[in-house]
């Protein structure tokens, strides 16, 4: 369903009492600029959200304890590799969404002093990089969370767990603002436009500033021959730049086979997405490498955020491996090297994985979860929590002798005849 | 979180009063033919919950206009493609899970026969093979309902749709009867037998059976040349067993380097859930295509099951593209033409996409959907609905005077100061 923030510019138009539609005479530039803003919250929600969910999924992974051991204690289930596959990239995305939202911020700022000065040179590009920015975002949170659930197995739907209401809070971000699905065909356009435009000299600037590189990034090799080169922000950053850079002018040419521009864009809309999903991902890794190469203050704390960087980098390479293979971005057993590093990064997170999420300095009340409980005291808890429940009151619910039992017994009764 | 199907096991077996765990007697063999049963049921519910969805999201879609024309209506959302490329794969899906089903039925009374005959040989099949569809039909299915709401855009989020409600009572399949994970890691398992005992000369059956060809398998070249040629199923079929073939013989060679299987096991479970789901794809992919190669009364509906038989299978292949790049099993040439091709199949289904839907033959009763209702008459019954909800009792709502408008009010004041 499409669903836009058309809103935005509807709200300094006017509609006349015969019903014609005015247009405003505010430059619509300027409306763009409030989007940014709200865009830009909406990514700083994002990783609240999904860093709420990571923290219940990973504590109650500490507590909980299943199979894995004849003798004595059960194992830890946050030692299963499934479980670290499938949660720590989860812990990695909130701390990208984190630092690409305080970008945003200082993007906000940058487009503000710009538009006072009458400078509206990179609205374009900031209004399609937030756009895109909301979008991934808020769709791996929503996704994010529903795995946190699932992460904690039967116990993650109770309410108690916190993750049902998180979930059920959070999805409709998917829509609002800007459908994300629209928002992407918006970068997709953008996209094509500075591809569009490589040639004329007109140099790209800001988070397509590597277009500008477009010769390179479309015959460069991948140097990979170890599974640590992966470790190499630079082996990253290439891998990430020639895929989107490539996904981006392989749209273009298929594009201008058609007669009609619109009806191309029309028909091949839904590869765009993907350009434009592979465009946006490499804005937060890029922007999640720039963080870590930063100063970062607390002993070792520089060194888990490389990890962590790392874990989300790997983790999006293989999930879209096809898209690096099918682009000659790297090789196959390139691809299979990176995933061999991003399971030695799991074993690194995994000493770590409590702290990191400590580290978000949720209350046990802003959490509002049993599972998540900070003192990690979970089961008798839950186990008052369940007293509490009306269901409980008696031992027998309600209902059952006056209307159940009759049926079960009538229906015993029927199978003896 | 890891919960598997031990209860059933654990039914027949006894504590004594000391504490003591007691193994029953009763061959374990017996209670796989209870999972059986149970999971065949499971995957014709997933079917029958994914169905539901995709008719409310089908029949909205059709309903819903918006933008794509300057002069009067608006396009169905339905003629986008982004919006057919996220609908008709779910739709594919909703028959590939009943076929698969229906062929599940027949697999039950197979083993239920061959149990009474005291012949056990093809239960570890059976049992990893439900299993395995069990997880991947309700993952799909959990997936594909939240999916559907967000097609239906900001409606999708009434209550009044249905969906919000048929995602919540449908998501916990994903972790009964078996966490999803877990029942991947079982098939896993069962495959990496299956590989490690070819070479012996038993020889593999059931699901299964391609491994015998396992030569061919690991050397064929796929023959596409064509975005035609994706729709000869022999074409499609081979793609998917080699693909499956390959990644398990790749995840067993890595096995082997462990010293300690079972060490090598729990490292690696990521990695053979993977071959788990690949193997799994092909089960639902080949039995698609054997239902389609069967008599099928009616016109012209054998043409739209090949139709949307060949959708649920390029859809797969485009999404993993990687896992068949990766493996060698297509060039990425072949990859790009077979998305082409699934672009067309869109096209093919969109005329029919309303009847594939009402051929379910839900009753507006029970799809409990405004949105999905059979007479398109929408928006006068979402107003209808609106009036119904308490909140609309009074123009304003409940707490407003008292309450809200007071803090409001005192803000403005203390603004002005």
């Amino acid at each position: 369903m499409l669903l836009t923030s058309s809103c935005d510019c509807l709200r300094v138009s006017q509609v006349t009492r015969e019903g014609k539609f005015m247009q405003s005479d505010v430059p619509r530039q300027l409306v763009y600029g409030t989007m940014v803003f709200v865009r830009q919250t909406i990514v700083a929600d994002a990783s609240c959200a999904l860093s709420r969910a990571v923290c219940i999924a990973t504590r109650y992974s500490a507590v909980r304890r299943q199979f894995g051991s004849q003798n004595g204690l059960e194992t830890q289930v946050i030692d299963y590799k499934t479980q670290q596959s499938r949660l720590f990239p989860l812990m990695a995305s909130a701390y990208a969404f984190r630092f690409v939202g305080e970008w945003l911020t200082w993007l906000y700022k940058d487009v503000t002093q710009r538009l006072q000065a009458n400078d509206f040179s990179t609205l374009p590009e900031a209004h399609a990089c937030t756009a895109g920015l909301k979008s991934l975002t808020t769709s791996a949170t929503a996704d994010g969370i529903e795995e946190c659930r699932k992460l904690c197995g039967g116990h993650g739907y109770l309410c108690s767990s916190g993750l049902p209401e998180l979930f059920a809070v959070y999805v409709p971000a998917c829509t609002y603002e800007g459908d994300n699905f629209v928002l992407l065909l918006q970068v997709a356009r953008f996209l094509m436009k500075t591809v569009s435009q490589l040639g004329s000299g007109k140099k790209p600037v800001g988070t397509v500033g590597y277009m500008g590189r477009i010769e390179h990034l479309m015959q460069c090799r991948c140097d990979v021959q170890r599974a640590e080169d992966w470790l190499k922000p630079s082996a990253i950053l290439e891998a990430f730049e020639a895929r989107a850079a490539r996904m981006s002018v392989a749209r273009a040419e298929n594009l201008s086979k058609f007669a009609n521009s619109e009806e191309g864009f029309a028909e091949l809309s839904a590869d765009l997405v993907e350009a434009a999903v592979a465009h946006c991902q490499l804005i937060i890794v890029s922007k999640f490498i720039e963080k870590v190469q930063q100063d970062i203050p607390g002993k070792g704390v520089k060194h888990q955020l490389e990890v962590l960087c790392n874990v989300y980098a790997l983790f999006l390479l293989h999930k879209h491996q096809g898209e690096f293979l099918a682009t000659s971005c790297i090789t196959p057993k390139q691809a299979s090297l990176a995933n061999d590093q991003l399971r030695t990064l799991y074993s690194q997170v995994r000493p770590n994985a409590i702290s990191l999420v400590d580290a978000f300095n949720y209350t046990d009340h802003y959490l509002g979860s049993i599972l998540g409980r900070y003192d990690g005291n979970v089961y008798p808890k839950l186990y008052e929590a369940a007293w509490k429940d009306p269901l409980n009151d008696s031992v027998v619910p309600d209902g059952y002798h006056e209307y159940i039992r009759p049926i079960l017994k009538q229906q015993l009764r029927t199978a003896k005849l």
